[in-house]
């Protein structure tokens, strides 16, 4: 769809000396963006979310938004996705919404949906503990599953992530995703304004292809580490999460409860283990 | 409160070469972690949103969300902010929500926000161009407001947030945002895990303090600038955003529409402008 990335007019100002020369010099040329859009995401015609997106891998990002939010269980609940031919004041068609349709006797659960957004009900986090107000049902258990990985090869997947990252070297903008195997291979890498889209592309991918449960397998993300993504790789079945930078509190939390293994700072020879240290080898 | 950072076990591993030496040593020490944990905002005891933040300055957040999401117009419309003494299971208090009552006559304007969540009405982005339909509409015209910026002084504006993230120092996992006069004076930052609460945090506390519309000043973010961090200073009458790293498509769609003054990639003695360069002298 060519709106990945957009040319636009930008100015180039270097300021100069104090005292020394001219104040400033101002040289006009055009810059390469990372294109940002909403996405509207809708099941049987009903609006569900709008996120800020990327372009492209739509339907990838719609489904793997949904399942890992709860709302479904599993990629066959879908029948069809769609773009709707919306078109913008100029009659160009916008590709900003996407209908997902689902299979006979599939329904959408909304009740996380709900809680976190406006709602006339009481109530939401009141008398929890953070985690279990905001954490979804994973229908699959990564605790146990007997994955062991190479701490070389883990070390390493940020940099394999990065000379994927084609959109990002062209405009700095882009965060990343990528799902490897056990092994470092990489399966597929997504880039996106949004990390979680990125993840979202990423698993969904993966759901269409008839992959989950990603047993076995590593989701690596640049960047941070959040509640929000660990969450999405628990939903998956993933038992690695790896990040460039910190995880925050939250995320290391739920790592821990539910058995995933979560590595952050991982810049070759270094990377610091947050929990699960024994799909590493680590005590 | 002290829950900025929280201490937690990690094992740091270090990879060596193959071949030589042990295939990696493993040191196990605390280290210190940006805290996120959800804050759920309701107005007069009805949920409006959850999101998830760093504790502290959750009032500022709570009514920084509501006027840059159009919700309310001015702070003048709340009466009070508490947090609701809710205890987790072990009986503590969580300070995780938040409750804003309203001034007698002041109505919350929730439109916008159904638009961009679950609802079982049809559209939101449909048909329109995408600015239009996510898009608020701000109280405060920035356009024409004479408002001019020196470019030395703005080029280094980063940095002058850099050092004031005592946060980040410490964990490298926090965003901030900064607000200054256009001499580049500092008049408050903000951080946290969530770079949109750092800015509600900002915005939130100048409106407290009875500052808005925010002409002639600036605010400064770490990291990129999207379509809503653009949003958020138009709502609030800022005319000139800076952010160290790029922007996206929409950010400066949204500055170019609304006559906002974008900065991206300031690095002093650079900065490349992308929308009101005549705030900064050039043609």
């Amino acid at each position: 769809m060519g709106r990945v990335t957009k040319r636009v007019p930008s100015t180039r100002v270097v300021v100069g000396d104090a005292g020394r020369g001219p104040a400033a010099t101002a040289t006009t040329r055009p810059d390469t963006l990372a294109v940002e859009e909403p996405l509207e995401i809708r099941v049987e015609g009903h609006s569900v979310s709008v996120t800020m997106r990327t372009p492209g891998d739509d339907f990838d990002l719609a489904i793997g938004y949904l399942l890992t939010e709860g709302m479904l269980a599993e990629a066959a609940q879908v029948r069809q996705a769609m773009h709707c031919l919306d078109e913008d004041e100029s009659g160009s068609p916008t590709f900003n919404v996407v209908d997902i349709s689902l299979a006979p006797g599939a329904v959408l659960d909304t009740s996380r949906a709900e809680r976190s957004s406006y709602t006339s009900s009481a109530c939401g986090v009141c008398g929890k503990t953070s985690i279990e107000a905001i954490r979804a049902t994973s229908r699959y258990a990564v605790a146990d599953d007997g994955a062991r990985f190479d701490p070389a090869v883990v070390a390493g997947l940020p940099e394999a992530l990065r000379t994927r990252q084609r959109v990002f070297d062209r405009t700095g903008g882009l965060h990343a995703a990528g799902l490897l195997t056990s092994a470092g291979e990489v399966l597929v890498v997504r880039e996106d304004v949004g990390r979680h889209n990125a993840v979202d592309k990423v698993i969904g991918w993966a759901a269409r292809e008839g992959r989950l449960p990603l047993s076995g397998h590593i989701l690596v993300v640049s960047g941070r580490a959040s509640f929000e993504l660990t969450q999405k790789a628990v939903m998956a079945g993933i038992p690695m999460l790896v990040a460039v930078s910190a995880p925050s509190s939250l995320a290391v939390e739920l790592a821990s409860d539910a058995g995933l293994t979560l590595v952050g700072f991982a810049r070759p020879p270094r990377m610091t283990v947050y929990a699960g240290g024994h799909r590493l080898g680590l005590a």
